[in-house]
């Protein structure tokens, strides 16, 4: 199959929740939901998906670079928004209009508001949130180049890496290199926490200088056609303490029964519960943050693996199990591979081994 | 004055807004807007800022990193967002609310409107609008050393490119050597648009080769401290054709004009109609976009310089001026600028000279 053979698809899809819901066309402001529905790359836009056409808008900035990448949807040009938006809607004659409440801001929709004056505007949350979850074959084969570029990268890093390496250091010498294997740039800023750094979930890397008893965590992404990868892997510098051991001992038996418990029909939240459940009463406490979320054209999107997620596993949905244990003041772990969510099982898309790394 | 006495003023800005529309608070969830007021560099929070106190809620990734950045806010961690907001709104006995209405989703507002029951929620737009749009001393020093690293990086790059160079290799010099003066990152994917190319003003960089007769729009910019630096330089490889050499002179006519003319009181609207007016009729209709918009935190941010723009423009506003020329499928032009208004004109904090540069 084609992208455009892809996009048609996509764009089926938003057809089934309009006939759900007696739509007579979706407003599309995310660009991520419009560059999955089209192909367009660019930094703004607004699509609407009509029952037959779709129209997408876009300013001068991008009218050539539309017209080049867009499949599926005719590409106009807008000098206002909101006026281009109410001419799409006359043109494709809808007057029951569904948009995202949860990229929408409460400004833009009271400007539609007062602009489409003889259309009617439906929020759509609970329809669109899994609206990219379920990765089809196209997006899972560019997420896994993507995923791969990134682990053989940090394999050559953890190759290189000494004591006395500063964390900025580590981070920009696996960019290079991640670059140098084809990635189009990072998906985050990459992060390298070292010994008491460690303790902070989302670390920005300094001039620490990485020393003997560190346990550094390095959690590195790249982005690939617009898609991310999403890894994280802890090394050991000399020897550890039995204490750090032990905690590195939990997290990964965390991180490996989560794997193992994940496949379609799962409910999110159990995977979380069952992360804490294996860290037990004297780590979980120090997991402070949740278990995992569905990566794609963002490198956080959905389904969350967390307490309070109401979202059932499918087959085709790539999500992170990122357990961590984090001591405040004195160190930090985290173990995380990206898998795909399968029928009976799930595959990690990641190619790191977990196994813990002690670097001399 | 340090950073703390610069939080304490902004925060006092808001209080303002907050006396003139009778609120005894208002929730900010614009992550740049709570760096901006509480110096937290993280990716996700919710800010209240009360009639006496300020609450910052963070989820458990960030309660340390917090504790350690913010200053004149209480952190406090929550796990449910929206409970977590009304037990600050109870805390600081906030009743009447406002809120980022250009910040804040529908589907969060519904929310939010849900369990806030005993509280009534006030949309904040022109209010917020401006709010970061004048940067005080601090600001102005730390965007003064951003776009030094970058001009001063370009300058080395500018020096070392030749033709037979592909515009990734461009770009990725450019951002090792402003890594290597300083910068934490770069602002924006780089620009480097070469022949045909050019004629994207948002073009991303390719392996394409620059050959001689080309130009090639260079668009950078990077990040220091949080705040973003913006410019723009067009190279000419070899010897222009006249038709060219003239599209440069009068691009570059426009955006000293336009330079020439902004001052505090000047409208931002007539800024844009100045530099149409210096293209003319030959010109402007290949000007695709609009002639600036402001720098900070973000690297687009109020004001705008745009036909449709209602602001004015006044001392300490940070904002680009642009103008280009993009002729499809053959190539483009664009000389820009980032300048601080100032009383009677303004100061370019960018430092290329734009006059033509050929690289032979």
């Amino acid at each position: 199959m084609s992208l455009s053979q892809y996009l048609s698809s996509r764009i089926k899809s938003v057809k089934k929740i309009m006939a759900r819901r007696h739509l007579d066309a979706v407003i599309f402001s995310d660009i991520n939901n419009i560059r999955y529905l089209t192909g367009f790359t660019g930094s703004e836009g607004t699509l609407l998906v009509g029952q037959g056409e779709s129209v997408l808008l876009v300013d001068g900035r991008y009218t050539l670079q539309a017209a080049g990448e867009v499949q599926g949807a005719a590409v106009s040009e807008y000098k206002n928004i909101f006026a281009g938006i109410e001419k799409a809607a006359k043109k494709l004659g809808a007057r029951k209009l569904g948009f995202e409440a949860g990229a929408t801001t409460v400004e833009a929709h009271q400007r539609l508001t007062g602009e489409l004056k003889k259309t009617v505007l439906i929020p759509l949350s609970s329809e669109l949130k899994l609206l990219r979850a379920r990765k089809d074959k196209y997006e899972i084969a560019t997420m896994k180049k993507a995923a791969l570029i990134a682990s053989g990268a940090m394999a050559e890093i953890i190759a290189r890496i000494r004591p006395g390496w500063t964390e900025l250091e580590a981070a920009r010498q696996f960019e290079l290199e991640a670059r140098s294997r084809g990635a189009d740039g990072i998906a985050f800023e990459t992060i390298v926490a070292s010994g008491e750094n460690g303790a902070l979930p989302h670390a920005r890397p300094s001039n620490r200088k990485i020393e003997k008893g560190d346990f550094v965590v390095i959690d590195f992404g790249v982005r690939y056609r617009g898609y991310c990868s999403d890894e994280t892997c802890t090394l050991a510098f000399g020897e550890l303490t039995v204490a750090k051991k032990n905690a590195y001992r939990a997290t990964l038996r965390a991180h490996d029964e989560a794997i193992a418990g994940i496949r379609e029909g799962v409910a999110a939240a159990s995977v979380d519960r069952l992360v804490r459940d294996v860290l037990g009463k004297k780590y979980s406490r120090y997991f402070v943050h949740s278990t995992g979320h569905g990566v794609g054209l963002e490198v956080h999107e959905a389904p969350r693996l967390a307490l309070q997620s109401q979202e059932i596993l499918s087959a085709g949905m790539i999500v992170t199990v990122e357990p961590g244990i984090y001591c405040p003041g004195r160190w930090g772990i985290r173990i995380e591979d990206t898998v795909l969510v399968k029928k009976n099982g799930c595959e990690a898309i990641t190619k790191l081994d977990k196994k813990l790394t002690v670097i001399e």
